[in-house]
């Protein structure tokens, strides 16, 4: 016995046709690649995305094709957004940091048809081409007045594929489990996997987004995506502020604290959402400047923890309020955010700030769990670390094209969770924090130890200037801790002197097994430690004692 | 293709489980019908419910059995709600304040295996329950130390059916189209029709009700749900609530003044929701008292318009934000809230006032739209009224059994519509105000006239006491309004005199075509006024120059 109600399937077309509908007059403003400022509306965006999708069609384009872009946040790409997942075909987003081969090997796995570009990408995009065959064309993201002259490529307009084709196009009505969008994690080892959303996990997703649980968006607000549009969908604000219909404020390439805080002010901005990088280049400019903020209220923070001084800074300094995320690219991206209950809300200023130092509690729709190696649940206590493992209805099942098998894993009850790749804890609020990514861990008779905070208690000697810790092989406990070290210049720290330094600062069974000291660690090419690089180096070593 | 992510079916055991395991210590408060008051957790909630679940299978309940209840809002109702929908069973929630014939129908219609009902309702249903064939079972939801002595009936005792039955339960996996809970409208023509929602368009309708443009739900939040759990899922609350986590005060049947007052202050309510009637007793218990609210915040209210002077009374006395919302059963209910657009921000307090007498701008997942006669679609000039369609994930596409055929209307472009009897306008910024119901409009040369305009102007003058207006059939116009009047006690006003007072007031062409003075109007049992029968008596009405 069914339900009695509409079978309306959940479409990102329909985001787009409530934003014109409701809110056809409410501001989209963009920073511009070619310079100077865009404004327009929703009810433009929608005429404009649906120009574009007669564009596609008239370039051949079917669902499922998929289309790539690389660009910046802007209305372009907004509009390509809606264009490619309204009529079914999947928007690619390729993020341009990748080194040049991972781009080339992403567009070609994904098998995308066009490939849609800022300027900023012209030379990247003249480089890759030529092993990109499945690609019939490559669209610049401008006017004709600003179009490259010659490209060793035959470009195709993005304005000129506008102007020439109408806006009357009805989104078709699609399945809502069809694929919509496509991202590419940007994977440590091996070749980045395709992550594929649909229609359904992207509504729910920007559903769960918008709560005042979450980030808490209203038609009142006006938001800036600082977060990027090229991966992970910008932590799904192109599709919550469409949903809910607020202002909206792309940064375009512009990313300096200047830059930003500019926008901030003159389009009266009140909330953000970015990664730590970001804001410490806002706050620089704020405090070199003494400036302040007059609308900015809340800011989401992801991608990597908040350090906890910045949490203190936006509050203290600003009354800027943080609400401290996490998640990642299987994930829609978002998983938990950290955002008060009842009880916390009579805490000392100083206990809400170890409240917010965590990554919080899952937005409505996701469900976790830590376990330990052999998959038994821990407790929440906020002490016991384990592997963080997440399911709901916008979290990945498996990648494109079976790349890497099932990732899932099965629990007693039958249950199917995605194990994240991060160690965390949860308290009995339940709320998560991550504690070290579960390939760091060191597992020692059968117990764990995290890398990070042995790290942390490494650097916090003044004569540490960088400090990395692996698990090498033990004959007895399986794994111990090996700290390896970066003195700071004319520094003569030893061993012992360093081993000494340990002693009441972490538990006995922690303490590493052996210093190696060394004058530089091997780093990604985003500055963190490679430590798959040292568990190489360090493969056969031999701690003392065995 | 298919998107890649994890296939979860939205469903309802979902929420009270994630509410268990993410706020399990947040309270469940109830006024009960016993006498005093009853706390405990989700958590316990959560456990009582499944115990629940068992002895229902206990009792040979199988997915889809209908389960009656007859019950004020409570932490057994609640339990009820969850137990029934997550085990597969329908929460058939029947309205106490309809006529008993009415009920005995209903039960019947939609078969009730089991009926649980609150004390208070004992006699009504040792009256209807000889009547009720398909009933295998009455659950008194009470301990036994309240059981009712020398029933008329073999009675359930609702605590010892928990007290008998195990918490290790699994809910199963459901489809989420599967139908979970059943309301009928209170139908003022025909038999009441069962409106069936499913697992899907609850969740669906839980998200938007909890989004910062609805009712704005944190876990920050204390939710007195004073609407009833017997009609239209209480607005979503006992589903809402359990997706953010809120702490719940249930006020049972005790909704004078003075016991809602206390519960608000006893136990810090933040937000509420409830029809103008319950508001008023609120306010004149406060007012004659000269009390103010500690933590009470924000109100939705809707069932029928606000009172302008209400929303006034709330803001300026008391500084409680009023969210004035509409919806039907069909709609699950919600379908419009008012709450305010950045461009409201700076209007004036009496703009502001004038908006939020609108009943508001959809939720996200409703569309909607007024049309003509014709089904042309009407501008949004805050001035056109017509038809107002809806349609969305939460909305009716027909009725229990096909009850009164197919009630949805298909447009030119192919899409379905569900009419929702109201007829309203819709401003440029998408805000809908009902003007009439669409039976009670009178349609005139093609035009439309409100009655419920020409009965407000009717009721100013200050020797009429009430006033009904209907269409009655003309040759040329088709229709034209009689206006039907009860003088106050004494008054002498003559029918000129009347008509001359409607001059400026209307537009000319609305001006009554005739007036007849009666000593009484027909009401309904809860107080409208009848208009059926008015139409019926005035069938053959000949109004003058005809």
């Amino acid at each position: 016995m069914h339900g009695l109600m509409m079978n309306m399937p959940l479409s990102i077309s329909a985001l787009i046709r409530h934003a014109d509908r409701y809110h056809g007059d409410t501001e989209i403003v963009s920073r511009l690649v070619e310079g100077g400022i865009h404004r327009y509306t929703y009810h433009d965006a929608h005429r404009r995305a649906r120009q574009l999708a007669n564009a596609l069609a008239s370039l051949g384009v079917e669902a499922p094709d998929r289309i790539g872009t690389l660009a910046w946040n802007g209305f372009r790409h907004f509009e390509i957004y809606y264009a490619t997942s309204g009529s079914g075909a999947v928007c690619h987003t390729v993020n341009p940091r990748l080194f040049p081969e991972q781009i080339v090997y992403i567009i070609n796995h994904a098998q995308d048809r066009y490939v849609f570009f800022d300027l900023t990408f012209l030379k990247l995009i003249e480089a890759i081409a030529p092993q990109c065959k499945a690609v019939r064309g490559w669209v610049a993201m401008t006017d004709r007045a600003h179009m490259p002259q010659g490209s060793t490529l035959d470009l195709l307009c993005y304005e000129d594929l506008i102007n020439s084709h109408s806006d009357d196009y009805v989104w078709p009505e699609l399945d809502e489990n069809a694929a919509s969008s496509l991202c590419y994690t940007s994977g440590t080892t091996g070749n980045p996997k395709g992550v594929l959303y649909s229609h359904r996990s992207t509504i729910l997703h920007a559903y769960a987004a918008c709560m005042p649980d979450a980030m808490q968006l209203s038609a009142r607000d006006v938001v800036m995506p600082v977060v990027p549009m090229f991966h992970a969908n910008a932590w799904s604000l192109p599709y919550a502020c469409a949903m809910v219909g607020c202002k909206v404020v792309f940064p375009g390439a512009a990313l300096d604290g200047a830059s930003v805080y500019e926008l901030f002010e003159t389009e009266k901005v009140t909330m953000s959402a970015g990664v730590p990088t970001v804001w410490l280049g806002l706050l620089q400019h704020t405090q070199q400047n003494k400036l302040g903020f007059s609308t900015f209220r809340r800011t989401v923070i992801g991608g990597s923890a908040c350090p906890p001084a910045m949490i203190r800074t936006f509050n203290e300094v600003y009354g800027i309020e943080v609400l401290h995320a996490w998640g990642m690219t299987e994930m829609s991206p978002l998983g938990t955010m950290c955002t008060f209950k009842t009880r916390h809300l009579n805490l000392s200023q100083e206990e809400k700030y170890a409240v917010m130092a965590k990554q919080g509690r899952p937005i409505y729709g996701v469900d976790m769990k830590i376990v330990d190696d052999a998959g038994r649940e821990l407790p929440w206590d906020g002490k016991a670390f384990g592997d963080l493992l997440v399911r709901g209805p916008w979290i990945t099942a498996e990648y494109l094209r079976g790349e890497g098998g099932s990732p899932l894993r099965e629990d007693e009850h039958g249950l199917k969770w995605f194990p994240t790749g991060d160690v965390a804890t949860i308290d009995a609020d339940g709320f998560m924090q991550i504690t070290d990514r579960s390939k760091d861990v060191i597992k020692s008779g059968g117990e764990w130890i995290s890398s990070i905070d042995l790290e942390n208690t490494a650097v916090a000697h003044p004569e540490v200037k960088e400090a990395a810790v692996i698990g090498v092989s033990h004959p007895k406990w399986d794994e111990r801790p090996l700290l390896i070290v970066v003195r700071k210049p004319g520094a003569a720290l030893t061993r012992e002197q360093l081993l000494e330094f340990f002693q009441g600062k972490v538990a006995k069974w922690w303490m590493p097994d052996d210093v190696v000291f060394v004058d530089e660690l091997p780093h990604t090419a985003t500055g963190k430690i490679l430590k798959t690089r040292l568990r190489e180096d360090y493969k056969g070593y031999r701690l003392p004692g065995t």
